[in-house]
């Protein structure tokens, strides 16, 4: 097959694209990597080098020793791996309404046997009094071996409407969880991105020491892909590469995540890559606000969520590229700006340029 | 978090692998374009340039302009992606028994739910004439409702033995499948090695005419990751975007596959990486059989099944890794040799060389 | 093994029971077929005589030559073999929050695979603008293949809440269903009650015209057990019986199933014994209200769910058995009273008078 | 609707049926008990005085106090039921490759997520050392994680083919399942069969003492449906009753199968039955082998499998009901005869006249 084999490079630049987090490839430290050793030869299947370092590594940065590390490459993929090692089959997982897993993963839980059980979110969290209540309506109900028993609690941080949790949620949250035996889950695909968010109190050792289980997003903050899973209590460690391998996440080249997760970490570029977009984040958000955009929700993080009349955003949509989240009313719409570890400062100027010309 | 910068690259290597055809990296063509375009920015989960060119290329290569072409991460995934989309609840997948989806994805078709038929192996193949007398057996019992039904047909090209099938095999068994009924999935995991072998008389656009989908291996055929599949049966192509959703396959930079398969694609370089391993594969072999080594399975792609004496085996374990299949007799194993994209005509004699001494 | 052989008949009733429709065993006629051909020999699995004749007279009840019939045990178990024969992996089941399939089967659809696209119900029903509106918020939304698609539609007759469906609304989610090619289902574990109730304007052929599916339930209604499932729609009715077997609910002898609906469907018996409930059910309705009771919903059929003083319920608890459904407020609380095929009126005396003594 | 009175009634008898031991309703006591406790009320869900009574009676019978007992209508969702619940999602159930699970029960395993793990029959059974084989290559294999873990054992007594185990190959299979920590799980159909057998040398205690769970099969043993699953390990008891629920299993009637568990079990009915059906099938054999006919297996209880000429066949056709089961050679095949606790001696004697004719 002949193929132009300039072809490959040129796709024309035409939008600057603030529709996700993984529009980019990866930090170029990472890609420095992957040339240095590609040659270098390693066992498959997460038993390399690599992928033990990261653990050690990450059991350091948590303050526990006892942490495993496993690499799984997309998010999906990860939340139903854990969902479905932890749960009895006639067990749920409690969740927010808006939870990635309820509202945006073609009901991957559901394929593996578990309902979902949803919260109605607060600024797309749920709260520990909320997780008690639903918990005390089951086991109150003297019907309750008709209903899907309640059998671990899904929190995301940031959360899909870009919140976060603070030190004192999560620290209720898990010891409500814990009186009840309900393992805590913690979604982390934008975990640096909630560490560095404006406000946040807590940090990855408060993580590690309150969840039984959480992830760290590599792919949306700095490498080419890959989620890193921390099983912090022991009881869920038992015979998780099955599960991993039984869903398919196993990946033969696993060493090329604990590669990506080594680097990340490496003098703090993870958390460095965080913030730096959410700063642009928050300077986007001021330029906005200084607009006179209001804000569907309270985001400290790097996902902004303007509300803009249907012209602007008509206007906007040839250089731009965003995501519209659902009609605000006849005449705006809810829209989301995502920045990343690889946005420009010019885009984020430009863009604001761009609004302050469509409001005029 | 403070890690030491050198530690990355310096890996010491102590061995020379032939353990399997996934050790190294990417071919450096690939890790180029990855570099080159690295902050380009694309949309999301495989609805990128990449990603579109891919499916006109393959469209051609095929002969096929109603093919689809996704992209999943993994194999396994990939498998069940696929057998899952197909086959009704009460339905099961026909497989040799020695099919990987039978013995090494740790239960995944299951999980989806569905049995796996398992026939005899012939040199880790089945006939046509095999999956005719299973159904067969299936509709005439009166009981055929208490039984699994069959849904459709897995092969593997190679094999997991390394064989390969000829034309005349594929179309067999593709006819028996269109008068049954069951559509025919083709796992090509190793699906260049096996255009590659020697004595093969049939091509790509073989495989895509007798076949209703098929997949393109690319993580052991010199990409990092990922697998191409082809599903040609239009029936087959509905939603299919969801199964792979669902499953966890959707990966957020579906690009990276794409920018991938082009890459692999580009003159021929996915064929001449695969020759390149069949040849030194087919240099080992009768570097072997000039020992007087004796083989497990007559395979004429890269996968190598020699007898050795326990002694040998022993002698070879410090300097190169490979793969213990199972005890042959009291003395002696089969074991199994990979060559690779990747592999170097030194290392291939270096391991000829030891196996000479230790058995002298 | 001795045992006290009079132990099993003498039982000594210390309630009289409005807790549920399914607390006696079987009309008298019943029986009496069950002890007359007791020693007669059938075919096993449903492909007997009486399933056969069960068929023909469902079918010239319904209108619907074409109609086929089955039976499954219990309605738990219906539901679930229904459902996961019809969608697709990726799709859900759209039901009202309050949906017996939602709320009462401990996730028996999920662990299919599935997920219930829930809406809010009212007084128990689903409307067809809101079946509309879900329908068309997925397919508008540019991430749909991330959600869960919808693949049918679940509804009950007489619903949790004992309301039933007027013959214009069950047209209008017909026609919306027949639009959008969802599948109807309606659930009819208390079919009979539903169409004895007061103010029911429609009959057992406007169901199997508007339905794809649907179930006459019989445990509830005269039999000692047996949920008969109507298959309608032909695209549905293939291998329906790979179904059945493979969820556990073809009984060895399935001919006890087709003799009770045989049985119940002679001289309208089983319309007859529904009007007897619904009759009782009236008056006790009546009856409360004179006595001031309110109700939580307005049921027609032969579920009631008052609202009484914690206290009244308190007294009550010694004579009569009934379900607690929940809190109304601080003070009083929702009940629930059945009546059944088996209530005797003097028992509907004897409540009515306790309540009267009880408030007083 | 109008049918005709008489027609439920009547339905000619044209063949001796020896296809299966279900062919007949009940022993006359169980339906004389259901006549005279028709109107009495009763809790739902097998929480009914019955259930409890029966899981007294069970636990005397079987010396083991903390036996728990739960009905399900049907074998095939008692199997899944428990197999389901018992499992990790990445473990298979041992079984032998003619086991129910694994033959006849159109993957109601697999649609739970699980592999049956298939051994090689010795006349329907399985031996402990082929247990302990399996499982010590799945441990010993270094790739064991993409395998699918051994899980539990599931056999059943009689099995498939009428044969039986012995305490000796029990107390083995015992020992070899609690030192590999494997629950063992007895299928017992036709337990009470087991036991009446020719040469037996176990009881239920023997059984209850082995196993940590089993089923009593009533539906072909003297009930009209239902099937005894009775757990002794205490840690497989925890949260059943919500599987039974989950899979469909719990009859709102419960208290149906706890009245025919007590009747069955009074004077010990259910060992006379069983005896008197498994005497007639060996007159049957007898008589057979007087005739020169031989065996496929050698069976000692209710269910023969003579190998007769298809001539022979035929003949015979017309007037008794039976199973072919499989060609022995071109010209004759492998039939089962079914004896059952309604069966008649005149009918063998009547069977054995046919065969003297037809062969004559």
């Amino acid at each position: 097959m002949q193929t132009n084999p300039e072809a490959l490079k040129k796709q024309v630049k035409q939008m600057i694209e603030f529709r996700n987090d993984y529009s980019e490839g990866a930090h170029e430290s990472i890609l420095q990597v992957l040339c240095d050793i590609n040659r270098q030869q390693h066992r498959g299947y997460g038993e390399d080098t690599y992928c033990r370092q990261s653990e050690e590594i990450l059991q350091k940065m948590c303050g526990q020793p006892q942490a495993k590390l496993h690499f799984i490459p997309g998010g999906t993929l990860a939340n139903l791996t854990v969902i479905a090692s932890i749960l009895r089959p006639y067990q749920g997982v409690i969740a927010a309404d808006t939870g990635h897993i309820n509202a945006h993963e073609t009901g991957a839980i559901e394929a593996t046997g578990h309902k979902v059980l949803s919260l109605p979110n607060k600024s797309g969290k749920i709260t520990a009094s909320d997780i008690q209540m639903l918990s005390r309506q089951h086991w109150e109900d003297e019907t309750h071996e008709h209903m899907v028993q309640p059998g671990m609690v899904y929190i995301s941080n940031t959360t899909e409407l870009g919140s976060i949790y603070s030190l004192d949620e999560l620290k209720n949250i898990s010891n409500v969880c814990r009186e009840l035996q309900l393992p805590l889950f913690l979604d982390g695909a934008r975990l640096g991105y909630a560490l560095a968010s404006r406000g946040c109190d807590l940090d990855l050792q408060d993580i590690a020491q309150y969840c039984d289980v959480f992830t760290m997003g590599m792919t949306k903050q700095g490498a080419l892909f890959g989620e890193a899973v921390v099983i912090l209590n022991p009881d869920l460690q038992t015979d998780f590469r099955y599960s991993i391998k039984q869903r398919g996440g196993m990946l033969a080249k696993g060493w090329l995540m604990g590669l990506q997760f080594e680097a990340l970490m490496q003098d703090d570029l993870y958390f460095d890559l965080s913030k730096h977009a959410v700063s642009l984040a928050m300077q986007l958000r001021e330029g906005l606000e200084k607009l006179g955009v209001s804000f569907f929700a309270d985001s400290p993080s790097n996902q902004q969520f303007p509300i803009l009349p249907n012209k602007v955003i008509n206007k906007l949509r040839d250089s731009f590229g965003f995501q519209i989240i659902q009609k605000a009313d006849e005449n705006s719409s809810i829209i989301r700006f995502c920045t990343s570890w690889a946005t420009r400062e010019e885009d984020v100027r430009a863009l604001l340029e761009a609004v302050a010309r469509a409001i005029a």
